[in-house]
């Protein structure tokens, strides 16, 4: 079968590989789409290679088809639409114990920490899968793990009904945050310096702002009647991002970290002792993140045919990061197997 | 009346004032002893001259008796055992309409930004006053206010039973703060360089570490059985303090932030999203605050006698902060009218 195979810095080869059976407790899924996305680009980057066995064959966001069960697989059948959420933790550690597997202290990332979805058959533990429904476009069925990775930290945020949520950053998470926010019921803007991107986020009827034009902690003073905002998330990676965040949030409001900052940065201490802030983490999904991101997928609550820039074949993954690089496209898909 | 004024850095001079009866809604306390604390140490210094009206009379760690009511004040008479809550909220802005009256966008900090303790007859307005017990010593009265501080950051961090929390900084907050987790039924660890305050520490029954000696990231580890501890306290102002901190939490542990940083500082986001950690800044205090810091102090579950480092006349009160820059004094009182 066709796959992909990561072997060393910006190096990607279609190569040939041999299709193995599922093992007892997994199944065997016949990939139809498969997302990249920021840390697949790390990936490619070499930013990762002392963590990765390589060759590695990644990919995360997908959908596909049930193909075949190993043993002791009951509840998947061929030809089930589906989607993996791809996390194995090890059910052991004090995380784990402690109730928070999704963030396992030793958790195998499917994907990265083992083989992912950029091969035509893909083996995963059956207790990963997640059911999609029959009406769902199998493209957009490749987007239920980033929608899941907004739908936690939106959850994590209890951002309500009503509040206001400053999104800083409008990729492809930034404005899936944005759009789960929307439908939570929350007013929202989104922070973005490129033009093109802010355009595209206004089309969505989102409110923007440029951050090189716009005093920001002032806008948001004014938008929220000198409060402050209920809700900030950082989902830019900036450093100057950081410096400002804290000074867009209320008393006591929260500020959740999405994006992954591999430098320690500078933040504004005072400012969170002085308003009581709260600053979370956010990382990952947990099962329930899955669902709803299925539900709102299925509803129409997320703005897919504007998320999903383009669809390339395998052999154009390589084309498909430089465009991601470029940073105009949002969500570019791979057709594996495609439709199905 | 006797007074202490604050006029620049390092310059506080004992002056005769004139005494004024209390205003409608005001009490008038008969000082006996007012505690010196870090923020005093910052007037002092002249770091706060941008915010604070000169000559100043700052001080607001105290207790003694009343002396008068002003028109209006039922609920106090002359006799009265009390301390103070320094807060004066505005009642009208966001925060407070939000329910945080304690950090009030335009809050009144009552001895920095209007008149303090550091006098022999002070005015307060009634709704700031707190009982004390008969039997309480009025020199352990004075500690309210900052065992109201160590309670305020215990209750924010949701710290329980059993949990294990490391509280970094060894002065009279961050020992404040160990004995409410004490108290709580937590595992405490104390980090502290200075060698003369883990010994005091020490004696007080509470494990301590040296980080300049220890790998406290490894110690803490193996002293949480490889999870983390539930709850960590930032109290020591340090820059490395704050780069090491989130290292020392479980996977969604929480971080407390409750020293002053008045620069931005480095921080590991990549643990805080790794771990989804909670960093909560906590200011000051609640009405509930100072009532629990009554009632442990009442109850003898703070170390007042190891607290108490000196009671100096308010004419040594110059003298007092040069004892408190060298560091090895923890708690100071001034002696304004002593016991009565």
């Amino acid at each position: 079968m066709r796959a992909l195979h990561y072997t060393s810095a910006r190096t990607v080869d279609p190569v040939d590989i041999p299709t193995e059976a599922p093992p007892a407790g997994q199944v065997q899924i016949r990939v139809a789409y498969t997302g990249l996305c920021g840390t697949d680009l790390h990936v490619f980057h070499g930013d990762m290679d002392a963590r990765v066995e390589r060759p590695l064959v990644f990919g995360h966001e997908m959908s596909g088809v049930i193909a075949a069960v190993g043993d002791g697989v009951d509840e998947w059948m061929p030809g089930d639409r589906v989607t993996v959420m791809p996390l194995d933790w090890d059910g052991t550690c004090p995380a784990c114990r402690a109730g928070n597997e999704h963030i396992c202290q030793n958790l195998d990332f499917i994907g990265i920490d083992s083989p992912g979805a950029l091969q035509e058959l893909w083996n995963v533990p059956g207790s990963t899968v997640v059911r999609l429904p029959d009406d769902l476009d199998l493209r957009e069925g490749a987007l239920v793990e980033p929608v899941a990775v907004a739908v936690h930290d939106v959850r994590r945020s209890e951002l309500a009904a009503g509040d206001t949520a400053v999104v800083i950053g409008g990729g492809p998470i930034g404005v899936l945050i944005a759009s789960v926010a929307r439908h939570t019921g929350a007013d929202v803007v989104v922070i973005e310096p490129d033009a093109g991107r802010r355009g595209t986020i206004e089309d969505l009827g989102f409110r923007t702002l440029d951050p090189r034009a716009t005093d920001q902690t002032a806008w948001v003073e004014e938008w929220t009647g000198g409060a402050g905002a209920d809700v900030v998330f950082e989902v830019s990676g900036a450093a100057a991002a950081v410096r400002g965040m804290t000074a867009l949030a209320k008393v006591r409001g929260t500020v959740v970290v999405v994006a992954i900052h591999s430098q320690p940065r500078e933040i504004d201490l005072q400012r969170v002792f002085w308003r009581e802030l709260r600053l979370l983490g956010a990382r990952v999904y947990q099962r329930r993140d899955f669902e709803t991101a299925v539900e709102l997928l299925a509803g129409g609550a997320i703005p897919t045919d504007t998320l999903i820039t383009d669809v390339v074949p395998l052999e154009k993954t390589g084309d498909a990061f430089a465009a991601l690089e470029a940073g105009q496209a949002l969500k570019l898909l791979v057709a594996v197997g495609g439709d199905q």
